[in-house]
């Protein structure tokens, strides 16, 4: 039996599915997880705006010693998704600890932007 | 209500803003802050230089429950912004805890470049 | 004689391999180690998927007061190296402490897009 | 006066001086220093290789109540400075609390590629 690894509350602040896309790639962004456990982990994303009230509760399942990198673009509340072209952040709380790195590919022009970063752990 | 929850005290040392842009989008720094609880955010911004005096407490509300991706270009203290083209670095303190994350995206040229990072959080 | 300095065990759950590469660069990613202390240390690195089991146990040595930027398209399990245009995760265990931060090249297009961020240190 | 804040003791394991540039930019990296004291900061930097002896004690001041954005092409040991094209890292120590970030812009081609990350802050 493997044991979880992490935290169990992480934070991205700058969230933003650009608009469009051109060239090869899709512009999308990433929420990538890493369960090091056997078991698996029940995450629930928040997603906050600047200008409305936030979607809460969003469901997303991680198989037990697996990755999974979650499109921005996959999440649904009520079969609604997170709006495109607009800021927002996101709240991620796990069952179990796991890790989370968020990156964003940006392919508004043919050539490709990439940016990643550690998501922002909660301790305690 | 839900609770404040991350650091009342970020930095981030490698602030530009660049001073062209071309193409389809526009040049920009953001400060992404997430304000997790129920009350409102009041930030205040200094911001250093490398060869004179700080300009010193730029005030900036964040709502409960929400977050604010705030454009460096829109700071400004008794009317004069931030300068273009010149190195400088960011210092934000907050009254209750927030989370900060910085992003950059460069479009000197038409084909864009990002970058981003947590802000780095100053603890006790 | 040089203390070893950092951590044991780090995580990467972004990595991914892009496919192809045009132009003068190569898309690749590097896992960036600085071993500061006077000996050797003894990585073993293992690469977590979305479907499939792990790869464990691959073993990567950084001499002392040495960096290594692995190129992850080097390592090898019997063999195997790690699959092109799949998500992946990366965890890294050090027998001493060490530091490291993850970087990617993508050259899908002729214009690059580069990311990096610091590994996710896991402590304790 | 103003207090010291951050660490002593930071590390940046990925460095990397892109050997050409075309185009508007050059490319370049650079080690964005902030120091939030009233008083002078002295930085000791290590230069670590792959494969030779590492370049001790570059020193660097940063002033009180100042940010500097070093462009570690600048850096230099008894007239030698680091090689270009070559994967190295960078270890800083300074006399009193600061906080570092390292941002790379390639310029390899007309199009810029960005990558930034907060320094590793070493502890105690």
């Amino acid at each position: 039996m493997f044991q979880a690894r992490g935290e169990k509350h992480w934070v991205i602040p700058d969230g933003y599915i650009p608009p469009t896309s051109s060239g090869e790639l899709l512009s999308h962004e990433s929420i990538c997880v890493l369960n090091c456990s056997s078991e698996e982990a029940l995450l629930r994303c928040t997603i906050f705006f600047e200008d409305r009230e936030p979607m809460e509760d969003i469901v997303v399942i991680v198989p037990g010693r697996r990755t999974k990198h979650i499109r921005t673009s996959s999440l649904q509340k009520d079969g609604a998704p997170i709006p495109v072209g607009v800021p927002y952040a996101i709240e991620v709380r796990s069952d179990i600890p796991v890790i989370i790195q968020y990156s964003r590919l940006d392919a508004t022009q043919p050539e490709n932007a990439l940016m990643s970063t550690m998501a922002y752990p909660l301790k305690g």
